[in-house]
């Protein structure tokens, strides 16, 4: 028997969500591989995360694909003359990235497509998405759709499928979820502006929705915190 | 009276078709906000047209973003190791870079987002689209609707537009289009091996495409030749 191995690429930020993600792309049975950005982020530690977590879990490949889009302004994630905010916020927050997911998406594709891939995993939640459009399911079937008529595969009959195992999962059901599939948190990193170490600040809104969610799924929370 | 200027971003590649687009969207009254790529494609002498162009007509801005699309492979433009077919071909070219409308668009909508901008014109045609997938209208119909789930304007109402003037034009009509709007076509470079001045083969198939163009417009062809 010959059996091809499923193949999808796995966007991999290095944080709690698309670790998640990866570890049950390959409990699916595919063969992964990581996508990861540097994209001018302040949270530089989260690449070394990736790596980490790539090798924890066996990813066949991990790629780093260079792209400032700081130079298009417009995000306190990106632009260091804009604070991060540390409290709760209104509507569209000012950590959003333009485009960012759609973006990341589309050199998802680009690679998916030479691979002849036939899945793409990224780790959008409808549940606490913190009013980011492009972390609605609507969004992602949109793109699902633009993606099979963009490329090759909708010449050729063989669609992509993107999926978003973590949608209607709640931060707990998250964890537990990975947790489940033996993945090691203390290799992953939330925070928005953690150190040079991978230590959290604990006191942003990431921090606080990763401490919650695992006091919510009761599994210990291995996060490094930076000492006050 | 004190009326806003419509922005639009209009992707440019220096070639004979986006330098029409940009033509087009300044005479539509939109203050242009150009956008090329680096994007390790062999025809680096297109940027130099791009920026030829952007003066020309007079657009507010133009930038140039890096993305090296060579790393994921797949394509004669941007891998070496692939020939650029000199004659016909049948069904999706060689020539074709993975999703490369698709990020193209994407970056697009990212700085369009931040610009408040209220169109994206792109130089995409189905008259002689070649066997490229992503240039269909029905993915760039497709493109659109992603586009206004993507982003905040989906959440506060004003919906981009995808603007392709050129989809239904013959290469003729093209050129007459820009012809009649004063467009200087010897800035312009659509040769996919022209060497460092800027002169094209006369050989590859958008050569050849262009050359009949000017034959069947009835417009003197000012495209400077390498000689043989």
């Amino acid at each position: 028997m010959n059996h091809k191995m499923k193949r999808a690429v796995v966007l991999l930020s290095g944080g709690l969500d698309s670790a998640t993600v990866l570890a049950i792309a390959a409990d699916q049975g595919f063969e992964c591989y990581a996508l990861s950005f540097d994209y001018g982020q302040r949270a530089l530690t989260e690449l070394n995360a990736a790596k980490a977590v790539c090798a924890s879990v066996g990813a066949k490949e991990h790629r780093v694909f260079s792209l400032d889009l700081a130079q298009f302004g417009g995000s306190a994630l990106t632009d260091s003359t804009i604070d991060v905010p540390e409290g709760e916020t209104e509507g569209v927050p000012i950590t959003y990235v333009p485009a960012r997911n759609t973006i990341f998406l589309s050199m998802a594709l680009a690679w998916a497509e030479v691979l002849h891939a036939d899945a793409i995993f990224i780790g959008v939640n409808a549940v606490d998405y913190s009013g980011y459009p492009d972390c609605r399911p609507e969004f992602i079937k949109a793109y699902e759709e633009m993606a099979n008529l963009a490329t090759r595969n909708g010449v050729t009959g063989e669609p992509f499928k993107i999926e978003i195992p973590l949608i209607d999962l709640t931060k707990a059901e998250i964890i537990q979820a990975g947790h489940r599939l033996g993945l090691d948190y203390a290799l992953t990193v939330s925070c928005y502006q953690s150190d040079d170490e991978g230590r959290a600040c604990g006191r942003c809104d990431s921090c606080r929705l990763r401490a919650k969610g695992f006091e919510d799924a009761g599994v210990p929370d291995p996060t490094r915190y930076i000492p006050v």
